[in-house]
């Protein structure tokens, strides 16, 4: 089980691999793929050989808005099927300021030191604006960026949160086929993309802080129905009461939700990234919903359920896709948007007019 | 403007108009409708005259999930479209138990007295598993439903958010043609209804009540920054200290959102629907709203968006239609799921091969 750790890979996407780390063998197998691109089978013998470039070669395949890389992606995801599944996917939300990169370096440390193996993504589309996402800034996870049991991916950028949340579903499936046993997934917590991190993970974990004046916070009441456990995190120092406090608060509010159907209560607790403290009882409840889970048969059948809605959802973003880049609608769709806007035709008539176009 | 004013049209659903209110314009044309379906044109024509039977029957056409009406559907859209647009179009959202329809009741009440004209509608979808609109219990609003100068029509039913949404859309045009120059759109605001009737409309109102405990009140983040007034109901009797300290909080808690790019700076105030108090006060905050984003030009551009978005909205919705309705792709869905479902094939290779089917 990767027995040759390469850490290269995870400087791939920076194009200047450190030398000192360099074995022979994966030397030869940049040069080799600089020099030609590597077949779906030659990349799926890597993944399942827990080689991180092949996985970050595939990872960037899937995540290519090019056309003529989706069949190969398609290939190596079909390839990589059933050698997944085997793994914890956990997901991890929380707004800007929660100390989420903290967090996640102090939390995928101590399962790395547990002998896990940690893959970190993130579905974070606005990234590429707000440049807020923890992912993109790897340094603030200088701990585990330098360690051989964990890769860390940033988020797809330039993409619809469709487009990205479906590539981190199938990134997920890759790394799972590289031996990752435990993935993380990141979502800044503001946005829609805690529903599409829901729907592609069995734990969801929400980070908050105490004392920041929860309207700020950010709750939505469907994030805090949605997540399994709480943690607040920054307690320590002056803050270790305002964070026992906080912790009373969700509690409180936490019971007042209807029952969940995994038959989980949601817990909350403390922790500080920062002293590392807290950190291990976040594993330990982990642990015990997943006993919960795959005992009372949960744990298999909302991953049942995830895999069809990911089937509908690439169905309906595809729909999209071809409608939208259909010729005849490209030279059309301006036209009627002008024309609704003033009002000359309803959206309604208008998006008729145009299907008739498409469907004929 | 509605010289005859036509109370029955309020129970036309129920279909047992209270006879008291009949003239013999009506009842003949009530009669005449049973025994056949009256013409687009007809509609058009009853509409334009502010009856509120034909808006009634127009709307239950909009409404109509039989393909056959659609085109009927679409021909009285856009015969309306021309007359429609002269209104202001109000959002009004908060959690069950804020008092919503009491508050509609008496801002609807207040604006007759004004010599407005009012149609309250609903974005609701839960609404037929909940029964918790309040528009599907029309006794509740007992004054307003009585009111010439009003029209109340609940939720379509049996509807998914999209179907629900485009129909209020399209409904709001009914009503503006039919000489409703305030709309009022009601959501329960626990879902995902308010950015779908944000996008409907010119304002939108957040109604909270004090010490419920702000987690309860399910106060999104989203949420507070669509709205461009907060209203804090109930501010009577002992609770009239604690509304005004709940008004200080969310005054503070707005202004660190960020600007709105309609230049309006939100408001924050309390009232009483039960006793009245504080209405008035509602009603000149929208006013100034209408007179700064009527200056600004934000108010026609926003509109412009919108029906960009609802034709899109339109669009998208009808893809999915005709995809899942396609004979073939019902025929093998079923099994692409179970295949799925058991990590047969991923979600995306199933996708695929279910759009080659379809696009073939």
């Amino acid at each position: 089980m990767n027995e040759k750790p390469n850490k290269s890979a995870l400087n791939e996407k920076d194009g200047i691999p450190p030398p000192e780390t360099f074995s022979a063998a994966s030397l030869k197998k940049i040069v080799t793929s600089r020099k030609q691109q590597p077949s779906a089978s030659e990349l799926i013998t890597g993944i399942l050989n827990h080689d991180k470039v092949a996985l970050s070669r595939a990872i960037t395949l899937v995540e290519s808005t090019n056309v003529a890389h989706l069949s190969k992606a398609n290939e190596i995801i079909n390839g990589c099927l059933p050698y997944a599944n085997q793994s914890i996917r956990i997901g991890i939300t929380g707004v800007p300021g929660v100390g989420k990169s903290t967090f996640i370096e102090a939390f995928g440390s101590y399962l790395t030191s547990l002998g896990k193996k940690v893959a970190v993504l993130a579905v974070d589309p606005s990234s590429t604006i707000s440049h807020g996402s923890i992912l993109g800034d790897k340094t603030r996870m200088e701990e585990l960026v330098k360690d051989e049991n964990a890769y860390i991916r940033p988020s797809a950028s330039g993409e619809t949160l469709g487009g990205v949340a479906r590539k981190t579903r199938e990134t997920i499936i890759l790394c799972e086929a590289a031996g990752f046993d435990t993935i993380i997934i990141e979502t800044v917590g503001v946005g829609q993309s805690e529903t599409a991190v829901h729907s592609m993970v069995d734990f969801f974990l929400l980070l908050k802080i105490s004392g920041a004046g929860d309207e700020l916070q950010g709750i939505k009441r469907g994030i805090m129905e949605m997540a399994d456990a709480i943690v607040i995190n920054k307690a320590d120092g002056d803050n270790i009461n305002k964070a026992k406090l906080a912790k009373t608060e969700f509690n409180r509010a936490l019971h007042l939700f209807p029952a969940k159907s995994s038959g989980w209560i949601p817990t909350v607790s403390t922790c500080s990234a920062y002293e590392k403290t807290g950190i291990d009882a976040v594993w330990e409840t982990i642990s015990r919903y997943m006993e919960l889970v795959k005992t009372n048969d949960y744990f298999e059948s909302k991953r049942q359920e995830q895999n069809q809605y990911w089937m509908i959802e690439t169905i309906n973003e595809q729909l999209k896709n071809n409608f939208y880049n259909h010729p005849e609608i490209i030279s059309l769709i301006e036209e009627s948007k002008k024309a609704v806007q003033n009002d000359e035709v309803s959206p309604f008539a208008a998006a008729q007019i145009l299907l008739k176009k498409y469907f004929k």
